[in-house]
């Protein structure tokens, strides 16, 4: 049960987003542009870095949810996610996946611990500015989504399909459709 | 030097807006209606809650702009945030604000270190739901924050004079004024 009665029966993110509207729908926005918006990495390989993130910060919701949204957005499915979410190192990526994978592991650490030879690394194998700094961005919006949802002890479903049913709107409708629809009318614009 | 080619010399999350506005635009939003917009919580005391959590993050820049703009709006000014930054515990603050704090501190290691125990304490001493759901989303998305500044090793300056100087517009013009001038235009409404 959650730390705080939030009025709806809604899982993880989007039973706060239903309480708190005025931060979700910010909270929503970051999601939606830097998981979905223009970018050279594809909506799978960023789905794969939350999923990531959140699987080290063991945030039950954050990376069942993710790691669906990742499946259904990555040739290898559900397979490669898990085996590449849990030890990046050893999953069947390109190098330049593993590169960035490490630089979100070490931001997940702490901000300070993504050195030059991690920064490094990852340009040997072909990331850009923009990847690298998307990557780190991703990596600290997770380290916030995780700490939020498990801070207030919000509901995780055990069921992995539940996380699987979730994929389908989100990738047909982005992260503006979590939000509850009175604000998400106002503001989808 | 940061990690990546900033394309401006801006310190901070400054520099990184201006690099990726259409990120740094729901980030602003999220940190005006959380610690600014309306709420019963002061917004000395939020940014007290920020500014001890990049101390224990040990982000140099978030510590020293939000310990800044805590200062400006908290009746012990300097000296009460640089004692309850670091040691909420033996600060002379509210009991109920020491519970907050305690709170956010756990937030800092992970979410799941957010007891019940910690929750009743700060119910005890006033604190309602909103002000716990605040405090914990305060403390994650510095988390975030600070991981994004650090984590591109963005320029913080070392003068404490720099910090002092940006809490007048940030207290008088609140986030908003941080983005770069076009967004700002077309976004504040």
């Amino acid at each position: 049960m959650p730390h705080i009665d939030l009025n709806n029966d809604q899982p993880g993110i989007v039973g706060l987003f239903q309480y708190r509207p005025e931060t979700g729908r910010p909270m929503s926005e970051l999601a939606e542009v830097l998981l979905r918006g223009p970018g050279t990495l594809g909506r799978g390989e960023r789905e794969l870095i939350a999923a990531h993130v959140s699987a080290l910060n063991e945030c039950a919701f954050c990376a069942g949810s993710h790691s669906a949204f990742a499946a259904a957005q990555l040739d290898g499915g559900a397979e490669l996610v898990e085996q590449a979410s849990e030890d990046p190192a050893t999953a069947p990526l390109p190098a330049k996946m593993k590169a960035l994978l490490a630089i979100a592991g070490a931001v997940t650490r702490g901000g300070r611990e993504v050195t030059p030879e991690l920064v490094k690394e990852a340009r040997l194998h072909g990331a850009t500015d923009p990847e690298i700094h998307d990557t780190v961005l991703i990596a600290a919006v997770f380290c916030m989504f995780n700490r939020y949802v498990d801070g207030l002890d919000t509901v995780a479903p055990a069921d992995p399909a539940a996380y699987t049913a979730m994929a389908g709107p989100i990738v047909a409708h982005g992260y503006l459709s979590v939000l509850p629809s009175p604000d998400r009318e106002g503001r989808t614009g």
